[in-house]
């Protein structure tokens, strides 16, 4: 009798196992860990929403990364990760593993050199930190996705093999298309403001391609790019408001839905205030000076110089996020909006110190276009094509992309950007 | 006191001017067609929301698609298009159109040569039938998502640029890496078998790319793939279930979301019944001899095949979509698991007619893959890549996929699938 009714059995997962305390469950999952105690016999199963501990005697237990199933009642258990155990009644091997793990997922240590466990992507991605910062990437995603949905947007798909580059030539990856040479979109920039005249608001989750050489922690050769477009604003400010609305959103629904993954990286949820502080470029120049002693190079902001302004705003106002804005007309590009004094209406967005936006208003009369690229000797010639659309009505628009690796990386306080990408891409790796 | 009252009114859509009936409202939009009979004129407005006529005397109406804003009293208006009409009290230009439109988009006329709306598809775009057409499969797409993600899914963000195809090798669009070899994905296919390994039941929305030579009206060289794959099933069963599921869902969103675009394409809008009929292959080909007595070539169904198998069940059982199950071999990838009597456990879903997924079970044990290699006189040396995860505990699992432009094109009964891409490539096509 006892074998019938354990057969009709439905699977449980490890994360309603408290429902269960005292009766005999059927879980699947793999072998994460297994131990022998002479008599005795440990088997951690993981399956896609935690981990348990297992005990039992006599056991074959297969190799690690076995997929199993195990029969047993549900004890409590305060020192066993998560709080229960399962006293095996059966063990069964699904799917056995033939070959030993080339990474050993308990053990996986992120501070040993990267290159190892991403030859090895194809296993030690199933890793509980690795997996929890892809899934709360694809909490962020959809998170962005439902705010815009919700505030009237349209999502949009556009082409990401291009015959020419949206911000100039460099940096693009050539692809053979029946012949003609082709390039990968580096963003959605020209079609997301042609579909300004369609929608008015729209956005788009999609990969964009940068052929950059350097191999930085912070830069990926292909990447997720949220990108927000809008139109009819008054000016830049309009476009900082919905960015706020959206990351709003990204926070609230982090903190609902993966505190489980924010605890295992002993960190806390983002939080996004209501409002984010806003100084302008040369302002923040002269606070850093004047604060920190410190004098920032170039044009822009250097990376010490977002540190140091990232700080200033998170002691004085509480505020992780800082927008930086009315950057110079050389240190944008040429479709950016300026005004007479030749400050752009744009911004860049800091979060803890480091960029994960830029974004701002657009040129959208053609007339100010031409003079836009006149005034840096651009030829009209490789751009024809982007013009075309601001001949026949635009109105005034603009946007924001972010990097969703960067965030997921940042939120998660993880050093390297390529652990927040399933299988990321850079100067030396196509593979896995 | 008047023109003070104005300024500070709110901007109102199109849509909601039901509500505004007898009041002074602020429209913006573009002008979509105007007209001049003497001392009255007309000027459509169009706005993300839809269509208004507005009326009145002694107005310079700039050309078309250039962007106003016009303030005016709502009146009832039975003969115009959506029952209202805005008696204009003040038009404003916001940004002018400088040349004419090339397409004039009150008359087009989809029976024309597609190449020469999609040539001027930057304003094209804004026709009231291809935005509605784009705004299906955004809906489509995000009800996709929202199935699977209430169904324990979680989203994958998986790479493009890869080394090698999945499915064999030829029709790759080949990108130059940093002088390295590179391909553009056909399928996310191995991807989202080794992040069955993560997460078990996962999902992806996102671009491949297909080098075929071949011009239909079928074909697309880069669209849209909406896959999933899960793990733990006991045959492909249960991978046609959670497609009903999703279709389901799906039918439903477009039901309650985009009634006014189905009405506009002078369709129903699709329904999903809650049981698909399956019928294996060949009782498939037998039943349409039998019952029209059309003899299908080939090993697998051919359109005219199709077609007339999806007539039968929609006049026997009332469903416009039907499962054909248990291919044999010959018919499917290496990768589909199979049975003693050579037939795979696997199937197509056909929709009015036309494939629209290809789905089934995937081989998930390492010696059944290399034996499936070798059956097809196939070398392993392609394909290590794939194989090393299968050596590392795979569940039984399984997945489908569906192209997003081609469905939205069968429910909206558009002949060619070009219309269902906002930027459609194909052979001959790489801009706009």
């Amino acid at each position: 009798m006892h074998e019938t009714v354990v057969e009709t059995l439905q699977r449980t997962l490890v994360q309603d196992l408290s429902q269960h305390v005292g009766e005999t469950v059927l879980l699947k999952g793999w072998v994460y860990a297994r131990r022998d105690l002479g008599g005795v016999q440990f088997l951690t199963l993981r399956d896609r929403t935690g981990i348990v501990q297992c005990v039992g005697s006599h056991l074959e237990i297969p190799m690690a990364e076995s997929v199993v199933q195990v029969k047993g009642k549900v004890v409590q258990h305060p020192k066993a990760p998560g709080g229960y155990e399962i006293q095996i009644a059966e063990l069964q091997v699904i799917s056995r593993a033939v070959e030993p793990s080339p990474v050993e997922l308990p053990k996986v240590q992120w501070n040993v050199n990267p290159e190892t466990l991403l030859d090895y992507r194809y296993v030690s991605v199933r890793g509980l930190k690795e997996r929890a910062a892809l899934k709360v990437q694809s909490v962020l995603v959809q998170s962005f996705r439902e705010a815009l949905i919700d505030a009237g947007f349209t999502e949009i798909f556009t082409p990401k093999i291009v015959s020419a580059g949206a911000e100039g030539g460099s940096n693009l990856f050539e692809v053979d298309y029946f012949g003609e040479r082709a390039y990968l979109a580096q963003s959605p920039q020209l079609y997301k403001q042609i579909m300004v005249g369609v929608y008015e608001r729209v956005f788009e989750t999609a990969p964009v391609y940068r052929a950059e050489e350097h191999a930085t922690s912070r830069h990926l050769n292909e990447y997720l790019s949220l990108d927000v477009e809008l139109g009819f604003i008054e000016s830049d400010e309009d476009v900082m408001q919905i960015e706020e609305m959206v990351l709003q959103r990204i926070c609230k629904e982090l903190a609902d839905k993966c505190q489980k993954e924010f605890d295992l990286f002993k960190v806390q949820a983002p939080v996004a205030p209501e409002r984010f502080p806003r100084i302008p470029l040369l302002e923040a120049r002269q606070l850093i000076k004047d604060h920190f002693g410190y004098s920032v190079g170039g044009k822009d902001l250097d990376p010490e110089g977002e540190r140091l302004l990232s700080q200033y705003f998170q002691e004085k106002e509480g505020s992780d996020f800082v927008f930086v804005t009315r950057f110079p007309k050389n240190a944008r590009p040429f479709y950016a909006y300026y005004e007479a004094d030749g400050m752009t209406r744009s911004f860049d967005l800091l979060y803890r110190g480091i960029e994960i936006t830029s974004g701002g208003q657009r040129i959208h009369e053609y007339p100010m276009l031409l003079e836009s690229l006149a005034d840096r000797n651009m030829k009209v010639d490789g751009f024809e094509g982007y013009l075309e659309v601001f001949k026949h009505g635009m109105p005034p628009h603009g946007g924001f992309a972010i990097g969703a690796e960067r965030l997921t990386a940042k939120f998660l306080g993880i050093q390297n950007v390529r652990y927040a990408r399933a299988f990321p891409r850079d100067r030396h790796r196509l593979l896995p």
